[in-house]
């Protein structure tokens, strides 16, 4: 078997074999084939594509090349949630307790990664004393007693597709449907659930731009999870707009807070009922998704769902007074109100300019050297469809004086205004594989 | 300006400009952009291809990346003639004598590489005593007082298409228009001559198979020539069958002289007879092809194209006496005819089996590290449209005993049989750049 062969077949779009995938994959991992004949493969299939087959196989050659997290010691159905991120997704934070006061397990391990803000460790880390370095012993102990626990990744998972994204990162071969399916699913078995959920961002602050594209990376997806025999329902959701009004780290988190007190703002409390709702239905603890509505409800008015959060956070060595004095987060410096220098409905939000603005302020990472300050980022207030006089405010800028004005500046130009009405639109785009 | 974005924009099927295509190629070459960059943009250049300025842009850094030979020393004018590479195609040892016969001057420095048979350097080394290795000064030396000296490359020219070669050769990432036009025009721009003669092999025994991909390598190459202030025309010929009868090295010499003496095989004759024609036309030496002919076949039957070989080989310290004794070549072994087991019209010959078959023998070079046998090789006497009838000879085979079971299965193997009549075919199929 020759690497050139194999990158010649799929040049000429045909299907590789089990057999060749493994040549490719496993030689580069060993450092065998070099990273030339592979981002020339890359670039083959980002013309020629990857068949159902061939996703499979790709994701059981990265799969396997790595530890594969073992959930057995967990007493009960353990289900997973996965983003494929958007601006101000604090969806996890609320989501998991909601989820563990069914008594179904959360049992996350998470990764960091670049972005226009932390990921949802860097977001626990803005609550003091939050500890994410948990042993493997704590962390089943932890979720078998209270049904939640989210650390860091420690095992080296997939490290096939690490090596892989790294090179699919400079070779400009991260845009191909089963090259990022297979990347994202991988992991998400390696992490062991046996039900995951997928919300698969769409719009101008997601990786995916339109629904068409979503919609065929979510089948991708589901189709290698029910492969793998795993239970996996995508959803495509909206990101046109932030989710919720928080892009930041702790003004994310209070957010998330607010929301299972019952108070979040109407587009993210919508996304966590539908998620939330989801993962009942395929874990079989709900009928449809009205009865799901309701319990829920009653999770989040008993407080059932928040005690579920105080919990974590005590676990992981937490001050979960913050749940309820949200100075003890700390502050930043200044808070600046943008507002509308024109009058009318808002027509369209570039998402991910706002997502840039906050990462300049220092609420993300744009290499991982970069070092994030938890207090900064940016409330977005005005949603698409809202009217907006002369004056009123669009957003709120947190800042600690690092590029305050460009931020600012940024804001202006992210926000479309247009005289005529604008719909507000349902923040579900579609679901797969219900 | 950075390598991955000039990936992207080539993915996506936009232009690259100078700069971009500058940044990468020399880029390379330094060894700044590393070979998986460049890799991902050679794959994604085979699927969206180049257009005219940047393959004017490419062929230009790789023609800058060495030396140039500057032909100025030389007294008359210049021309050369390539051949994209055949089976039996042993032209420019019939072409050069014929074309310096009339004045013009035949400065020929060639590489090796690898084929079926030796290279025309090869095939020269199969005179007793020819020497390759001529400086600088007797080269120009003996051009200027015979018109014809065919010698190695010492120069280090175009450096960036030897890179760039090597890595195509390994990513499957050969096969492209543009890169193929740009890395022989760069090649043979750098040889310095003002007009060139192309001969574009099509058919089972090119590296072009259709026609029609054939005529678009030639219009690419005859653009970027006349980009430069070159005069180029590109003849299409055919290679469904081998070129004359000899495959070998020095069976091939003694063919040439064949031809010279004004006795060799039509279609081979008829090539070069074509070939001279269209080279004296673009040099204004005759004005129309019937002229050429005339005068071409004076040179021949005059001797003075033959003295002009007899003159390169003592000038280059060969035995000059083996145009008049061909046993001075040293002969192969063995000679054993392959007959006809079945009757009927030659309808198709499997051109590349019968190169591979002479290779296996001896007569050329599958890796930089073999030696090749100068006396073994085959004459493929059955061509196309021939009715052969049971025991007639298909070919001969010259051994020295190695792989020779194998290569006659292999020629029995190359040729079709058919009870219809098969139309015989012109050589020449098409002329571009006129």
């Amino acid at each position: 078997m020759r690497a050139v062969d194999i990158i010649i077949k799929k040049k000429q779009g045909l299907v590789l074999t089990e057999q060749e995938i493994h040549f490719m994959i496993d030689g580069f991992v060993k450092g065998i084939i070099p990273d030339y004949q592979i981002s020339a493969l890359l670039m083959a299939i980002c013309f020629k594509g990857l068949n159902e087959e061939e996703r499979f196989h790709l994701t059981k050659e990265m799969l396997e090349s790595g530890e594969q997290i073992d959930l057995s010691a967990v007493n009960g159905l353990c289900v997973d949630k996965h983003s494929t991120g958007g601006v101000g997704d604090k969806t996890t934070l609320v989501v998991a307790p909601i989820i563990a006061s069914f008594g179904l397990k959360m049992a996350k391990m998470s990764g960091r990664g670049l972005g226009h803000t932390g990921g949802t460790l860097d977001k626990l880390e803005s609550i003091p004393g939050f500890n994410i370095n948990v042993s493997s012993k704590d962390f089943f102990k932890q979720v078998n007693e209270i049904g939640i626990a989210v650390v860091g990744q420690t095992a080296n998972i997939t490290p096939a597709d690490k090596k892989l994204y790294a090179l699919r990162d400079v070779t400009g071969t991260v845009e191909s449907v089963g090259l990022i399916a297979g990347s994202i699913m991988s992991k998400k078995l390696a992490s062991g659930a046996k039900n995951i959920l997928l919300d698969v961002k769409v719009g101008d602050g997601a990786f995916m731009k339109t629904l068409e594209d979503a919609q065929e990376l979510a089948k991708a997806m589901v189709n290698i999870g029910t492969k793998f025999g795993r239970k996996v329902v995508a959803m495509l959701t909206d990101m046109d707009q932030p989710l919720g009004e928080a892009v930041g780290n702790s003004i994310e988190v209070i957010e998330a807070i607010e929301t299972l007190k019952g108070k979040g703002p109407k587009d993210f409390v919508d996304l966590c009922y539908r998620i939330c709702a989801e993962m009942l239905i395929i874990s079989n603890v709900c009928k449809n998704q009205e009865e799901a509505f309701k319990q829920i409800k009653e999770k989040i008015d008993s407080g059932e769902a928040l005690n579920k959060l105080r919990l974590m956070i005590e676990y992981q060595h937490g001050n979960s007074n913050v749940i309820d004095d949200y100075s003890l987060f700390g502050t930043a410096k200044e808070e600046i109100i943008v507002s509308a220098k024109e009058s009318g409905y808002v027509k369209k939000i570039h998402t991910e300019s706002i997502g840039i603005a906050a990462m300049i302020l220092g609420a993300g990472r744009s290499t991982m050297e970069d070092i994030i300050d938890p207090t900064v980022g940016i409330k977005a207030l005005a949603k698409k469809g809202d009217y907006l006089n002369v004056g009123d405010p669009i957003a709120i800028v947190y800042t600690n004086g690092k590029n305050t004005q460009q931020a600012i500046n940024m804001l202006y130009q992210s926000y479309e205004l247009s005289n005529e009405l604008v719909k507000k639109s349902d923040i579900i785009l579609d679901v797969i594989g219900e």
